[in-house]
């Protein structure tokens, strides 16, 4: 194939993956792919299982090529898969395609099939900017996590040594203390933890009660630090904007006028011929 | 009937229908209403069951004489079944004037008697404006609200494909794992559902709490913007108003005077004999 | 008593009242009477009860004592029954005074004790102006606790007519469901309500999760409502507080400054030649 | 030793305990003593738990080793045990190296091992802001939380009073109650508090619903006074930051300008006889 061909291919490709009703068809067929997914979990007639299975390969294949298209629409092809987004599609269509026998690999066939639904993410640009802005709150975040673990494994330590021979179910080890503590925070039959070791120590009310001011207490931080960013962005973005839609000057255009007004008047002076020394 | 009367009985009803005391009568009988439906689910002596079917005929009569005195004062017939509120009411009294017989009917005449009390909404004007700036938070939320029920689709699939053995009354079809996932979400008893999977699954801790992280995050953000929203809302109305007020000129009145001020001044060099050439 | 004798004695008692180490001294008794309060739910010995009603009594006999003088301490004496503090102070240590015998009336003249603790609020100022702030905020969120009254009087209205017969514990009349769906709302067992609905009307869910929505959007609103209102008093505390501390001028004043200038110069141009003693 | 030789060796510790790669390692060996106190969690062969043994004590000779380092290193030997972390660290270190055969005093080995951890947030600058600045914002609520108290105090007084002789394991006395308000309070299993005592008092719900609107409304009122200083903090933080970072000028800046404006205006004017028309 001469490259003048595969250009005009390309441009062809780039052409119909910017299309809005190519995006909308794909849209309706990630759609049909979801609820087949639901569908799947009721009890169904023999005949709408085999159609289901052709239908699924349909899916399967429209996924197939269309990421082919997009690929070869891509003018930088090494760019293609510097976006996650891309890789995650490519996996899952990949994925797709291999033949399931086995019941383990038939599990993962299923589960692929299920995350299919996440290609809505990834084609809507609104669900996908909005899924950065959380991964982007994340990180700032980090502190506060790490502290938050901290308290949990220092509670949870305390909690397998001392109360592992009472219930060792939510005591036993570390990673079930941590489990049962993540069940006392979220207040679920918590009374029902407290009053068991009560029973034992019964001054373990303590325990309870200030991890849960502790945790709450960080939690309650890390909400505020959410809120307060989001605030603080917004209100730069509508400032900004503000000032830019209304065409308000700026203290620092106020500035330079009356210095411009300035200079002005000490010119006009340092001119007249009299008075050259003043200023 | 000639032209002149009606346009005068026109006039009467509309004076009526604006009147403070009218209205205040409207809302005393719809709290009667509403005191009905209360009473009606005591057991009660059948005298009492006797007066409160006459009062509710009473009741019925008097919302359709209001609603015919509204729809003959309203000068434009046209405009008036355009509010969606005085649609409502005229279907609740339609309805409630069909007399019941059969059982199912019955139900629904009852139901109808109950959202009589929703005429109430529809008849403070300040419980109406509430209810509509709910109704319009909403569709801004509209991407965060598709992000969620992603969330909870595809939990609820992989929750229906493997526990779905383990508890059918749980996890027996996707539309069932969605209700369980938000009982999940409320910390309603979770445990539970949670120590019933890992019985099979120990790692399915991994799955509730990876959810709970997920959802709890997703509906942080919705709260956070509608907050944000409001509070934009309220301080841009604010701002407007502080200035109004106090009539404080903006830095672009200041910009403005600076420049009369500047063309003052080159226009009285200009003038000056002496120095014309000069800026 | 001579006139100035009386005016002698309220000018001592004034500067009691408002005396630092008599409010202490009040303060502790308060705590000591709240002490008595508690170790009276434990079980004691004969001697120390007897040592609590004398040790009551001495408390009652201060609390007469204190309030007396703050009454004969104050100028203005029909002033003195104008703060409702003063009222409850009163009413707390009159109904303190009558001897009880019958068991009834004893029961009122234990929670006249207990809440004589609230008398730490009516002479703490700090809480009394926190309360008050407390106070302050409900009557603007009357609109929104009419809407949620609406909301719950409504499902709880559908609520006992359609599960009265399923479980009239839960069900049974209007203010009982209005309970249970309180109940619903702190998702407190929520979901074995629901299942035992569910069981007969299967459709009921969606009942209980269009309260939930709806009664949690209200809720929300009325939250924002109130961090939206507390929010600007303190914005606008603030920022007045920063303009006066920081002297600060404001864009009028500028504004009056440019004039003033502007003002000078057309002077100038106006007058001209002869006038060199101007400004 | 000379005092030379000591000051040597101070400024090589000072050096020492101010490098990065030092404090990498010591925050190693804390994450090291952390993972240890989870193993021992488990059920361990023999073997291992000598070899724990042995590491442990590896670990508080390191601690020992970096602690002298850190006081050697002091310049000021006073200051050093004025930093509450210091005399936190060497707390737990000197408990540590008490031999351990009595079970009671075993049990105290074993916590001081868990408290180890908090070691991280000594040594990790940013824990310790976050930590400082959550303990900063506790003082403020000083008052709220005191309000909390007395609503907590006068519910489980009133409490005990009528529901001792119900269930004594709720309500027994003051501190039992409290404890049961708490868990009212977190919504767990409240009902089941509830009707129990409305068993025997039928309008006890009044009891709890006004209970939990109180602590409630005085919760959120917590939560809002946090936030708001929170917000405040962080607001003018960033309006000082901004206002620095862009070389803004200020409104008063502005004022200056215009005024030095003026001044050259009138002065102007006063000195030049000779050229009135200009300007």
């Amino acid at each position: 194939m001469a490259p003048l061909n595969t250009d005009v291919w390309q441009a062809r490709f780039n052409r119909l993956r910017s299309n809005k009703a190519f995006e909308l068809f794909v849209i309706s067929i990630i759609v049909i792919s979801a609820l087949v997914i639901g569908v799947k979990t009721y009890p169904l007639p023999v005949m709408v299982t085999k159609a289901i299975v052709i239908l699924d390969w349909g899916i399967t294949f429209f996924f197939l090529a269309e990421i082919t298209i997009r690929y070869l629409g891509e003018p930088d092809k090494k760019r293609f898969f510097h976006s996650a987004w891309n890789v995650f599609d490519t996996l899952i269509v990949v994925v797709s395609l291999i033949p399931i026998d086995n019941s383990d690999l038939a599990l993962i066939g299923r589960l692929v099939r299920i995350f299919r639904v996440l290609r809505m993410v990834s084609i809507i640009p609104e669900l996908r900017t909005l899924l950065n802005s959380l991964l982007a709150a994340l990180p700032q975040l980090g502190y506060v996590l790490l502290m938050m673990f901290i308290i949990f494994y220092i509670y949870a330590a305390i909690g397998s040594t001392f109360f592992a021979s009472i219930n060792p179910n939510l005591w036993g080890d570390i990673a079930i203390s941590m489990l049962t503590l993540f069940r006392v925070m979220t207040f679920e039959d918590w009374t029902d933890v407290m009053y068991e070791t009560m029973a034992v120590y019964p001054l373990s009310w303590a325990f309870y009660l200030s991890f849960i001011f502790l945790s709450a207490f960080a939690f309650l931080n890390m909400i505020i630090g959410i809120v307060v960013n989001v605030m603080e962005e917004e209100h730069a973005a509508q400032a900004r904007a503000a000032a830019e839609e209304a065409g308000e000057p700026t203290l620092m255009d106020l500035q330079n006028e009356i210095r411009e007004l300035k200079a002005l008047l000490v010119e006009g002076k340092q001119v007249a011929p009299q008075r050259v020394e003043h200023v």
